[in-house]
This record gives C-alpha cells, sequence and structure tokens, in this order.
C-alpha cells in the first residue's frame, strides 16, 4: 500500500482457521471515531444474513467498524446464520470496547455450510488488539477468496485548502457482475460529511465503477460496497461544489478498483474495455455492451488472442435491443476491423490480432445509429477459469 | 442411421474444399415432388444472407430441395453474400434439374469471410448426381462444424392405417441459446399436410425442443429449423386428432435431437436436465431454468461433479423474477440436497456426488410458491469448452 494515511482508520488481518490452507481469513477495518456509513448492497434475491444485517445497521447512520471473515459465505444458513452474524458484532465490539450497533458484518466464501463462528470469536481479541494504520495490507488479504492479490487505492483530493483520503479495499474474481457488481469492497474516508451526500455519491461511484464489470456473469448473495467517512481530516462536504470534488476522488478509487477487480478475475489474463457508441440510448448501449461483455464466446476468442469480430456482432444482434444490422463499425483499440457490418479485410485483422496480444485493450462498437453510448470492463476466458471453479469446494 | 426411409427424399454430403481440414462441408436434401415448407429462423438481429432468402422462399408455400455449406457462415459479407446464397441456390436447381424458387439455401462456419462459393459450384454436380435414399449421413456429416457426432434422428407414426417416416438432421455444437435455439436442423417427411398446419407443429415443436437448449448463452446468425412435408407415405394429416398424432412424432424427433446437440456441445461431458416447479407462473420457472442453465458458475461445478449447490441458489436469486428466499428445495435425481433454502448435511451431499459422477441427470428446483414449471437442457462447461473456442479460426 502506499504511504498514504487515512486519518482515523486502522485496520488487520489474521487466519483464524477458517480457511483449510491457514491463509489469512478475518480481518477489522474500524474507525475511532463513529463515522457516517453508507452501503449499497446484492439485488439477488438469496443474500447472506449479513447483508440484511447491515442495511438495518446503516438505518442508525453511523458505524465505527467492519469486520469480514472469507473462507464462508454463510448463506443460506437458516436461523443459525444470522445468529452467527450477531456474534461476529458482538464479538468485534468486544474486542474494539465499542457498541455492538456500530459493527457491520461481512462474509464471503462457500453457501449453505455453518459458519464455525467460535473460531472468529477466539481470534478477535488478537485481531482487534493488533490493528494499525499500516494494516490494510493485511485486512486486503484477509478478504481474498480466489483472488491471487490483495487490493487498495489510495486517493486524496483538496477541499478548501485541507487534504482528505479515500482509500478503498476490495475482494472479486468470481461472481463479478452488474447489478450489483460485485464481492466486498470497503471504502473509508476522513472527510466530513452528511450520511445523504453520502449515499448519494456512493450510489453514483458505484454504477460508474462496480456496475460496469463483468466476470462471468454471476452474481453473488453477499455483495456489499460499505463506505465509512470520520471528517477526521477537517475536510468538510458542505457546498455543493464540495460534492463534485469528493464524488471525483471517490469515483476514482472505486473505478480503480472495480478494474483491479477484473483484471484478477478468475482465470484471467486480459482486461478489456467494451465501448459501445451511436446506440439508440445510453440504456440501450449497455445492455449490448453488457451481452458482449458475457458472451463466453467472446472471451474465449479474446483468451485465444484471435480477433474473431464475427462473434462480436453476433453477440450485439442477439442483445435484445434495436440495431440497424448493416452499420456497424467495429474497433480493436484504434484498429478497425469492421465497417458497414462487414470485415476490413486481412491487413486490418493482423493489425487488430496484435491489439489482442496486449494485456489490455479496447473493443469499441459503433453502431451508427443515435448517441447513446457506455463502457464496461470485462476479462477473458481462459483454461483456468474452469479448472478453478471445477475445483472450488474441494 | 436406422434403416427407416422417408418416401421420396434423398439425401448426400461431399467435401467441396471449404474446410480446411478436406471434412465434407456441402449437402443437398432433396424431394422426389415439390413438398410444402415451414421454417423457424433466428431471432438475431444479425443474419447471413441464407435466413432472409429461405424465409422468401417458404413464402411460395413449397420448396424441394435445401443446399447446406458448412466452413463458412457467409454472414456480414454485404451485397455478394447475398448473390452468394443465390448463386448456391442455382447451381443445386441446375444440377436436380429443379426451379431455382424451389430451393433453399443454409450455411454455417465462420463468420464475416467471403463465401468461396466457385468451390461450391464446382462440386454440385457430382454431389447432386450421387443423392441416394441412404445418404443421410453423408449429408448430416457434411453440415458438422465442431460437433463430434452426426446427428439423424426417424421415428415413424401411423394415421388412418397408413405409415409415416419423420427424419430430421440437426448440427449444433456451440452458439446454442434458445429464441431460437439452435444452430441447423432439417427435417423431412413423407406425411400429406397443409402449410398452415405444418407452420403451427414446427413452431409448437421447437418450442419444446430447440428452445429449451443451452450451451453457452450465445445465439448464432444462421439458426435454422426447416422442415418439408411431400406426402409421399399416403398419410394425410386431415382431421384435428390427426394433427396431435403427428404433433407427437414431430416433437419426438426434434426433442432428441435438440437433447443429441447438448450432449454433444462444445466440450460437454454431462447433460444436465434443470427442473424448475413451484414457481408463480411457468415464465417465471422458465426464466430461472434459464439463468441456472446459463451459470458458468454452476457449469463448471458441473464438470467437477461438485454438488455445489450454493451457486445454483445463487442463480436462482439473481434471476429477476420473485422467489421466495427461504423455501427452496433442490434435488440432484431424487436426492434431496438443500430443503427450505438449507442443505441437508454431508450425507445427502454424498449421495448427490455420485448423482453428478453420472453422465446424464436431472436438478429439481422446487420453488414451494405456486404451479409454474419447466424443463430446460444444458451441459458442463468444460476445459474442451475453452480449448475449442479459443482456438476455433486456427
Amino acid at each position: 500500500m502506499e504511504e498514504i494515511v487515512c486519518k482515523g482508520f486502522k485496520a488487520g488481518g489474521v487466519a483464524s482457521g477458517l480457511k483449510k490452507n491457514g491463509n489469512k481469513d478475518l480481518g477489522i477495518l474500524y474507525s475511532e471515531k463513529p463515522a457516517v456509513g453508507a452501503g449499497v448492497f446484492t439485488k439477488n434475491l438469496i443474500q447472506a444474513s449479513s447483508v440484511g444485517y447491515d442495511r438495518e445497521c446503516l438505518n442508525n447512520g453511523e458505524c465505527q467498524a467492519i469486520i469480514v471473515n472469507s473462507g464462508n459465505a454463510n448463506c443460506c444458513t437458516g436461523e443459525r446464520g444470522m445468529q452467527d452474524t450477531i456474534a461476529m458484532a458482538k464479538s468485534a465490539a468486544s474486542g474494539l470496547g465499542i457498541e455492538e450497533s456500530l459493527v457491520l458484518v461481512a462474509s464471503t466464501g462457500v453457501i449453505g455450510e455453518p459458519l464455525p463462528v467460535e473460531k472468529i470469536e477466539t481470534a478477535v481479541p488478537v485481531l482487534a488488539g493488533g490493528l494499525t494504520s499500516k494494516g490494510f495490507t493485511d485486512f486486503a488479504e484477509s478478504i481474498m477468496t480466489t483472488d491471487t492479490v490483495p487490493k487498495i487505492v489510495s486517493k486524496q483530493g483538496e477541499l478548501d485548502g485541507k487534504t482528505y483520503t479515500v482509500t478503498g479495499v476490495a475482494k472479486g474474481a468470481g461472481m463479478i457482475q452488474p447489478n450489483m457488481a460485485t464481492m466486498l469492497c470497503f471504502v473509508c474516508t476522513d472527510i466530513g460529511v452528511s450520511q445523504d451526500v453520502l449515499k448519494k455519491a456512493l450510489a453514483a461511484g458505484v454504477d460508474r465503477s462496480f456496475n460496469r464489470i463483468t466476470i462471468d456473469g454471476d452474481t453473488s448473495t453477499n455483495d456489499m460496497v460499505v463506505v465509512m467517512a470520520n471528517g477526521l481530516s477537517g475536510a468538510e462536504v458542505s457546498k455543493s461544489i464540495h460534492k463534485n470534488i469528493f464524488q471525483e476522488v471517490l469515483d476514482d478509487v472505486l473505478i480503480s478498483l472495480a478494474k483491479m477487480v477484473v483484471k484478477d478475475g478468475e482465470g484471467a489474463t486480459k482486461l478489456v474495455e467494451i465501448k459501445v457508441k451511436g446506440a439508440g440510448s445510453d440504456k440501450d448501449a449497455y445492455i449490448i455492451a453488457d451481452t458482449v461483455a458475457n458472451s463466453n464466446l467472446v472471451k474465449t476468442a479474446f483468451f485465444g488472442e484471435d480477433a474473431n469480430w464475427g462473434r462480436i456482432i453476433g453477440a450485439v444482434g442477439r442483445a435484445g435491443v434495436p440495431v440497424s444490422p448493416n452499420t456497424i463499425d467495429i474497433y480493436f483499440n484504434d484498429i478497425i476491423m469492421v465497417k458497414n457490418s462487414m470485415g476490413c479485410g486481412d491487413a486490418a485483422e493482423a493489425e487488430a490480432t496484435k491489439v489482442l496480444k496486449e494485456s489490455e485493450f479496447a473493443v469499441t462498437i459503433d453502431l451508427n445509429m443515435g448517441t447513446g453510448e457506455t463502457t464496461v470492463f470485462t476479462c477473458d476466458f481462459s483454461l483456468d477459469y474452469v479448472r478453478i471453479n471445477a475445483d472450488y469446494r474441494s
């Protein structure tokens, strides 16, 4: 992690024994004083008990800590599941010496297995006692499942001469799909802001970041993005212009994390930006971009570094929104590969194939119909995706 | 192929040189006399020229032959594409000595490359001259792309003491997804039937077969199911009861072919029936079944023979239709694995894992909400799917 400190926040992560391999699996993010909190949660109708629990907690407006376990989603675990979520909150509150109602809970991992909460209760005192302002990497590692790298981003902004910091930590890897995007993401900031403004800023930021990424079209039962703002930098969002300045920094953190999540998607070897423009509306553009970004045929062609634009145009045509069949242009970065729905020949294909060998590139689809446009991020679909997901529980 | 002969039909297939590997790539299915024809076509908005061409032809009500090439989809090939489609029809008409307007055309293969139609024109005279009533296997082989086996089904029925035959040939493998399902399928029958009745029977049959299967969620630009009925058996659909009898045999052929297509899906090692019942409506049941059947996480778990029901219930929850989160039961064949949205324990899991080792099994999801139900067929998602699709054009 960069040496940027978000004032008044501490974090840490330990191995409590939930993960069979002995990796870190329990983390806490803590603010020295109660913070304004806001969250965005999964739209999956099957939800882990932590999701409903946190929604309730955030109705208070304030929160001071979040305890997260990986290795077990504590989802589809019935009444015991909710008791275990409450036990996690109690345990953290007691270890930190704060009100139980100020503790949020998150879980990620396998669905349907009872959570061995006693392992968590045993580990919390040591974890809570060891939190530091430099513990974000440990925290980021403790929330990983099939992620290969911890994901932390810090950005700073200035309001009326006062510097504030926004630090975000995320985990992703599989089951990443818009609405709501993703995985777990915890953001802390030392800016001062009202809950109402924070909620709106988070919703807008998530829409521009985690709701624009896809790895495999699945959406988890446990997804959440939570932000805590403790005001300790002295910078305060009090004017309308401040909102925009804060939004920009928050978006920057969320978009950076979202890209890191796609790039570290299960088995992913390439980060691909799918831009759709010239659509009938922004919504149509999004539906088309999402269809292309989720097409297994398109994604396996990216993996094979094959400029197989026929699969892209095939996905455009089946997206379910109006397109003009004979006016579609497709670019790989700035190489035009398809003009008016026809290939531009072998020379263009050779150039496009070079683009596909890069680890990051953009595919632009211009429908030449209207002014609707959007961008989503996806990854390629590799042999390792199947290997990882065929073996996940074993 | 079974030794059932569909009266008055001949077929054949040859290698014209479209496929680099020298496999058969050009076939003709022919009726000795003009037949009543009906077709169901892809709903993809990007369509091969053959699709529009055949729609027009079938407006005549009659057709007598269909010429099919594999190895090149002749899609996104502009005006030249339509000229090449017409050239294929002309060439077949001339070789067979019939009216050009009675010839349907189909293509399957790579999108966006010009069709080397001269290869087809060169091969047609030999192909047309060599058609026989035993040429269905050659025909079935000539339409294959990544299929590993030719797919032919013949069934017989009786109307007022007269036996009639329905023979269908299909190709599938990738880009298989409902609406409309699939790939190419050509059905011939020696029953006598009006075009109106034939159209309705085909639409109903496709809805119960090819619109219930999925391999990878993609839908092709070239998909079609065409049926030709020449009446040469003497059996004639003239009463309402006849319609039902014919529908049953037609459905039997289409459903058998649809299952063969899924079973031979790209890289597939398992055929899985996804049954959803107790839904709010049949439509809701279908949306849920389709979401589960297309979930990469579910399909990779099938490949890994992992009874990971958490991924199934996760897919149910994100399908976008109402479900009651705590009343879901899930069965693997007749083993109950989940009751009221909670796992039934290690013993049930051990039994379910045995089911998953079979090459064909059913997953039943009971939502316990209403009376809506449906069944779809899917396959597992294997390493070979990625291998096949990463390398397809090379």
